[in-house]
Parts: structure tokens; sequence; C-alpha cells
């Protein structure tokens, strides 16, 4: 959906963050995993299932506090087409939970490849006289090293779809330096990327005043996060860093417009993990994200109210 | 595998060039669309069985004289996880003709999530006590973007595994230069990014003088191959953008080191879509591909001959 449905629910629940899904088998509680072995042996199909449970769990935990989920790529396709499966399990059950998906695909690539890339994570796929929906997820990221033609195909889908997408501008990595920090002409590669994403979205705004190109700027680098907050408007904000990464409720306040709207913050670790300092061995997992999420939200919105 | 053994099968088969597997439902002939929608109903399912089938005939008719073939994931994802299934099938079924894999899926994510990526696409899963391959491409694909954090986690499973990888560098599309073309000290950000490459590649050589760490540079831009061949002697080049995008063998020539190593080019629908023009309904696709893949590889090579 366009980022209005996701800045909606954001004021509903007073909540500007979202929760990573990026679980390895390390963040599942044992017995989770020691129940899934149990029944389909060592194999991806168990490693699918225990995070399927863990994520279920999370989404129970979560939806009535935190409005949306970033399911990251990565870790399903680690597990191989079982992986994929399971993720396309996960984005429906958080949507039938009310969540908001915005799937962190960071994919990049060119016209019709793009395209394809857009219809599988965005749009529908067609076969024969069937439109049928594959990962069908609300919002995704997107590479923007390949220019405009990375960037369209995603965006005349979000059009169709009235959904919405982030180009990765400032990401929160260290190495972040190593390409988008170059000096160019008066500013650095990662201003020309803003400026670029906020071309692609022009002539569309919804009702907060955002159009559907975000851009993804982490929260490990608040100087920035403030001049592209100011120099880009109408582009929503995904920050990712928080927490382990380093960011904190102070740096992301930057992120925010005048009423707190404009961004959304992410953590994953932080939440997922959360019951590993319980000394409860993950039996309090669901309590403990819970905790993690509400002590995120209340940091951040104790520095900047979500306004209506 | 390490850049030298598809070197090597570049040098036994005297053929510097990799097919791409980039089938959508259009470019299948319509008789397998038939038989696996008659199968399985306008599904997901009878898609990717069709898109199989037809690459399976692909590599078939190619796997003598090319030596390699280079799935896009795009179309793949386009059938969710029936898609990636698919994919999964078809690397493994190239791998048994003897193909060198090259899986261009364009990633580009930070530390663990790189990493979750490097397992799933060239290394194993863990389950357990359990080390499981899951998509065990020979070589893929990354975007840079995000700088050595996105890079670093690949090269050390393509180490451990014995595989590669190429850079983006300097993409075949026209709008690569939205970014890649800007100037940026005394060169472009592609510049940027080449020597970055070969930087990371850095501590290792092959047999044939050639790093892990490729670069992707377009067969539409002859002068910045040149230019990037000449800058990284030691970056092997997958160069796309070849026939339908309008590279031909006379520019594609740059990407060669005197011996006529150091580089592959790919075609997608070229050798794909050859069927659509013998007028046969797609009967003969593997003698149109067949001839295709002829035709491309004597020409490029009688240009330039790959010596032993």
């Amino acid at each position: 959906m366009s980022f209005d449905r996701l800045q909606q629910a954001i004021i509903r629940t007073k909540n500007p963050t979202v929760a990573g899904l990026d679980a390895r088998l390390e963040y599942v509680p044992q017995p989770m995993i020691d129940r899934a072995i149990a029944q389909y042996g060592e194999t991806r199909k168990a490693a699918a299932e225990a995070i399927f449970a863990f994520n279920c769990g999370l989404i129970d935990a979560l939806c009535d506090i935190v409005p949306a989920v970033k399911p990251q790529a990565a870790y399903y396709e680690l597990l191989g087409w079982e992986g994929m499966e399971m993720l396309e399990r996960t984005i429906r059950y958080a949507k039938e939970k009310g969540m908001y998906v915005i799937a962190d695909v960071k994919r990049g690539d060119i016209g019709a490849t793009a395209s394809a890339y857009a219809e599988g994570w965005l749009g529908k796929t067609v076969v024969g006289g069937a439109q049928l929906s594959c990962f069908d997820a609300d919002c995704v990221t997107v590479n923007g090293y390949m220019g405009a033609d990375a960037v369209n195909p995603f965006l005349k889908i979000a059009n169709q779809e009235d959904k919405a997408l982030f180009v990765l501008v400032r990401t929160s990595n260290p190495s972040a330096v190593d390409l988008q920090d170059l000096e160019i002409g008066g500013g650095k590669i990662y201003d020309v990327m803003g400026a670029l994403a906020a071309k692609w979205g022009e002539g569309y705004l919804d009702r907060y005043g955002y159009n559907r190109v975000g851009a993804v700027v982490g929260a490990t680098w608040p100087e920035q996060l403030a001049q592209l907050r100011k120099a880009l408007p109408h582009t929503f904000l995904l920050v990712p860093g928080y927490g382990a990464q380093g960011g904190t409720a102070e740096d992301v306040r930057f992120a925010f417009d005048e009423k707190g709207h404009g961004a959304i913050v992410n953590s994953s670790r932080g939440i997922m993990c959360a019951w590993k300092k319980t000394g409860n061995a993950g039996a309090d997992f669901q309590d403990a994200a819970r905790a993690a999420a509400v002590e995120m939200r209340d940091a951040i919105t104790a520095i900047t109210p979500i306004l209506d």
C-alpha cells in the first residue's frame, strides 16, 4: 500500500517502528527447533517450520502495538525454496493480522528483469487467464545503483496496486562510506541518490504529503538523517540501524517531520532476540519481544510524539 | 567455482559466452505451456513446470558448445516459491550437464544478512548436525553500493567453497548513467566501483591470472569496457548487453585479454527466443537456440580467438 496506510497504522498505534523478521535458527528458542527436527529431521523443511512458528509467535505478540513487519529475504533464501515458501506464508499471516509488510529484498535490476521482480514481490503473475499473487508484500526495498531503469518498473506496479518502495540512499553499515560518502559536485553520492529518489517519486502525494518512493537512511548517521529529511520533504524514510547497530532514539528523531510523521524505524535482533536476555531459554520469547517493542516505542515517542 | 574452471570450460569449448536462462512464459513455446496447464491448471506450478521443461531443453541443446548458463533470479521469483524450487532444479540440471552456473541475483546487503545470502546461494545451511546445500550456484552477481560489508561475506564463502562472484560496475542499461557515470575525483563512479572490486579481490590469483571478484561491465559501453579491462588486469568480466540490447562482437572484443581470456559475454533473449524467428511455433526451439549460440560464438571468436 501507499505509505498513507502505513502512516495511518503508525498514528493508530502511536508507534513509528517496524519489527524485522530476520530469523536464523540461532535466534529461535531451542525447544521450537527440537520440535521441528523431531518431525522433519535435520532438513531445510524443519528449519523453515521452526522459523515459521517463531515468526507467527512474534506477529501474534506484536500485531496490536507494532504497525509493520520487515522480513529480510536473505534469511528465507538461506533455506532455499522451503524458505521462500515459508516467507510467503509469513507475509500472508502478518497481513491477516493487520500488519503492513515491507519485504526487504533490495532488488536492483533493469527493464524486463526489474518488472519481473516487481510483479513477483508487489504485483501479479499471469498464467493463461489467471492473475496470481506471489509474495504480495505492501512495499519493497530497491537498490538504485542501476538508475531509473531499476526503479521505474517497481514504481509502475506500485502505482497499479497502490503500493510503495524504498530506495537505498544512506545505509546503516560502516562501509557505507566506501561509495556513498564520496564527494561529487557539491555533495555526496548519497545526496545524488536521495535526489534521484525524490525525482522518481514526483507526481503523487498521499494525504500526509509523501510520495511512493521512500528512502532508506541509517539511524547510525544522525547528521545525514537530518540533512536528508530536510532535503527530501516528500520522501518517507525507512531507518534501520537502531539498537544493535548503535542508533538511539535521540539519533532517529531527525528522521521525522514536525508531526512525527514520515519515517519508520526498524529493529530486528533487538526484538527477535530479546528472549536471550531474560534467562528463560526462550519460553517467554513473546513477552520479551513485546516488552522490547514497547521500550523502543516509548523511547522514540518520548522524544518524538506522533501527532494525528 | 573460482573463475579458472570457467576459463577452462571456455577454452575447451572455444566459446566465451554464457546463455541467460531468463524465461518468462512469453518466451516458452505455446505447446509446452498448454501441456503444463492441462496437467496443473492455470497455476504457478504450471508456469514453473513449463519453464523447467524449456530450460532443460535449452541446456540439452547447448551444454556441449556453451560453457555456462546464467539464470536470472527475477524470473523465478516472479513465480513465487514454485519458481524458486524450479530454479534449484534448473541449477542442478545445468551442473549435471557440466555447465558452470552464474546465479544472477545482484544481491546487496550487509554483515549477517549478506552472509545469509552467500550461504544460501554459494554455501551451505546448517540445520542441527547437517550441512545442506540450497541454490548451490558456482558464482553470483553482487551489488556493491553498500561497500565492503556487502561483498566480503560473499567472498568469504567463495574462498571456502572455491567459488566466485561478479560485482556490478558498469551496467548495460541506458540509465546506468544516472549514477555510475557521475564524475568523482579524477574519474567516474564506475571507476571507483571497479577499483573497489579489484581491491576486494586482492590476495588470490588463479592459474589464468584472475581473482575471485569479477566485474559486470555492459557490452553497450565499449569505451568503458576497454578502459576497465586495462585498469583491472586481474578482474574477470561478465559482459551483458550483447544482441537485443545492442552490443556487438566488435564492441565486446575490448573485454578480453591478449589470449582471449578473462571475460564472458551473455546473451539471454537472443538464444532463448531464437525460435520466434524460424516460423515453426517453437517446435525447433532447441535447434534455433543452438544455431543462435553458434552464430554468437563464431561472431565473437572471429574477432577474438580463444588461445589455450
